[in-house]
């Protein structure tokens, strides 16, 4: 595929300067660019960089195209400039529709015509398949679960019976959706499984991570919002709703009930416990725990940085006797205080 | 499935305030319940809510039960009795027997007549699947395994060679038992593997979360006690002994040779370091790093809560200059001290 | 398999005391040993425990020898010996050449006349198997995916297309390899998806864990070195660079275009931020947050370590506060001056 630098100004906005025929083949880094690439410049401290860049265009803001006298798209936005020509160069290969003769559907299944099922993929009954949605090798398809138009489920993705996912989401390969979630009563001090008979439901455009897991609500449903992007190895528990829009790094775990807002986005490995209400718009940066709800938008942390060993292990220790030290510091500030003023009177 | 409130509470114990005939059809949340449902109240705080419920009958304790005047079944522990209703009302599919003909089973594998072998699972020679159990749709058994009567594998579950899974047991999808310990040998800063040996032993009633991964023992066995509780996304590592009715929440690492005792209770994402002993009745809070082992029963914790960031960021700088801070404060008793006896003198 | 305590030394060196001819079967503990099991002692605590093993033969080094009056193997480095003891008498079971009826191979893949095929595998158009190499049952393996010989995927592995499988590495179960790196444009708030071009190469002698997650580049590559070693549950982003000979510990996360140097070691649940540069022999303890690159080979840390609860939540609140006593501090050092100064004046 390859559109002219004209073309794609018309199609996603920006202004050309330079050579607007240039035959755009593909989208490449800094370094590889050939004449017939495009490029964007990820970070201000690699402007300098592109002198030394062959490639064909540049997709630059108005300030930066300062730094570059080359052929240029500039745009307002370019890293979501980038994103969509690439996307234009790169289109998803087209779904085959058909159920491939290794798969086992149910017949009491609806896979819609134009849908793809692939080998080894199984579909149980009542499961709905939707317009071009693609269902891939090794897939597991529950009961009674829908799936949206257009969605893909790339590879050994398992969505239990029950679940619904919307149109245009991207499940990746070991996913799980709709496990039991951990839910046990006490007796006696052995654990009693709690029934788990609540559902997932994504909602449209939403992307989920290789290997994450999705609980499914104990009684009512786990959400995830429209547009929500979760990375690889996330635990999502039951009955958690996250709002739309919000975006979560990888390996990060959220407890039962917890409901998180619109536009957040959650730093890998952070964790949120459960039964909390994030507001919309926090951000938490990584490794974080969050202990308490927030109703004020904002970062929030409680990140640590690593220091050498040596240094870290006496400071680390220190932290155990903090409270004494407090102690020891609001003593002295007594002692001197009251010394102070037994020398003035 | 229905039954009166009179014969739940035959079956499980319990006084029976108002309608002992009320027919019971389902358990719902306090918000969503009909006439012919039955609810019970997680936490004192939504007591108040009793009065606006719509629920047949409600689950509460002697105490509680005060707060409302509507049909009651009053027990000791309404969450325990909570989860028998539910399974009553709710219960688990009955396993189909037999063998779906996708299904590649070595003909030197025993399947219990009354068990069930979903589509695309594959069983390996001298494998020992006990009655009524069920192997789920794309499931691996290798050679010699054992799975107990009863046990279900829900979906996509690895079980490599010659591991032991006992009676009652769920192992949710994705879950891999008896991977490889992480295991080497440095030669000249290159690793050698060390062979893994060993196998895992699941005892019987014991539950495996979504994507959890248990290690084979290097030599020995890892052992997965008599009704533990292992949440999504946990690692297991080589050789570990966890003790019965452990429960542990999601995204828990547990380093290799590391023996946990019973009725311990694991935060998410809490470490617990390698060729540690904790014994029974521990509960560590949620990311939590254990590094020394554990002699006492009790709660203990190294969880850091999210303050606003801009805050928590000097503050976080600030510990990496503790030891210095309290040589500070060490000087300045002393340096007081002095002036203090220095006047006195 | 049995060999000669002689035969031993003369493939992997030692020198014998006591008996040469002793017929050696099998590794095992120290507590469980026979007269054919070889041993070795993991740790100098453990040398107590010789006088009261049945072992055949220990393998100690020239100084441990001291401890024990039986038959020894003395080497230099015991614990790469008994790897290289237990790799002999433990052979991998070969792989049986050939494809699985029920595997469903593309036509326009190339499968070595060696390489074997597990069942229902499914192998795209364009792969290359490689000679001895072994495809699991269920595994998928994309278009022009290239697979080293004799490498080994045990069940379940998934590696999208485009990706390179170096020689005689082992992937094992739920490994994701190539699934999409987390990378969005920002629309107003929306996200956007950024188009995941590029490939994962994993070089020679690599071993990747159970249900670990390795992302494809956006532009570019995410590499993975000669000789890595990656335990279970592990997240690695896009266009990060692992170098050769490092070993990586379960749970970790490491975030997108990070490049780690050689014969590193990074403790479990570790994290480390994205397009940061750690140099070669660093070691990163348990549960650590990497924020700044490493320009400086040793050991960092972050780690806390768990106390009793109480304490804990006293200290871990004065956390929150330590930058005001630090002020505190400054302050009570700079009265206390004064007062001294005026005294002395």
């Amino acid at each position: 595929m390859a559109v002219t630098l004209a073309e794609l100004a018309k199609r996603f906005g920006g202004r050309i300067r330079g050579n607007s025929d240039l035959r755009i083949e593909s989208v490449a880094t800094l370094n590889t660019a050939g004449p017939h690439d495009i490029v964007y410049v990820a970070s201000k401290k690699y402007l300098k960089l592109l002198s030394r860049t062959s490639a064909g265009a540049v997709i630059l803001t108005e300030a930066d195209a300062e730094h570059y006298s080359g052929t240029t798209l500039i745009v307002e936005n370019p890293h979501l400039c980038y994103a969509r020509i690439a996307t234009l160069l790169n289109p998803v290969s087209e779904c085959t529709p058909g159920i491939h003769p290794t798969a086992v559907v149910d017949k009491g299944a609806h896979i819609a015509p134009t849908a793809g099922v692939g080998p080894h993929a199984v579909i149980e009954a009542g499961a709905d398949i939707g317009a071009g949605a693609f269902i891939g090798p090794g897939c597991y398809i529950g009961r009674k679960v829908i799936i949206g138009n257009y969605t893909r489920l790339i590879a050994h993705v398992v969505i239990n019976s029950g679940c619904t996912i919307g149109s245009n989401c991207i499940l990746h390969p070991g996913s799980v959706i709709g496990s039991d979630g951990f839910g046990y009563a006490d007796d006696n001090k052995k654990w009693v499984k709690v029934p788990q008979l609540g559902r997932v439901i994504i909602e449209n455009d939403a992307e989920i991570g290789a290997n994450t897991t999705i609980d499914r609500g104990a009684l009512g449903d786990t959400v995830i919002g429209h547009g929500v992007k979760l990375d690889n190895l996330i635990h999502i528990a039951h009955n958690v709703q996250i709002g739309e829009h919000t975006a979560i790094a990888a390996c990060v775990g959220i407890a039962g009930s917890t409901k998180i807002g619109k536009r957040c986005t959650i730093g890998g490995q952070a964790g949120i416990l459960g039964h909390l209400e994030i507001t919309d718009d926090v951000h938490i940066t990584a490794a974080t725990l969050v202990t308490n709800s927030i109703a004020q938008s904002g970062t929030y942390s409680s990140s640590l940085k690593a220091g050498p060993l040596d240094k870290w292990r006496k400071n680390a220790a220190r932290l155990h006797h903090l409270d004494e030290m407090n102690r020891r510091l609001r003593q002295l500030e007594e002692n001197l205080q009251r010394l102070i003023e037994d020398q003035s009177s």
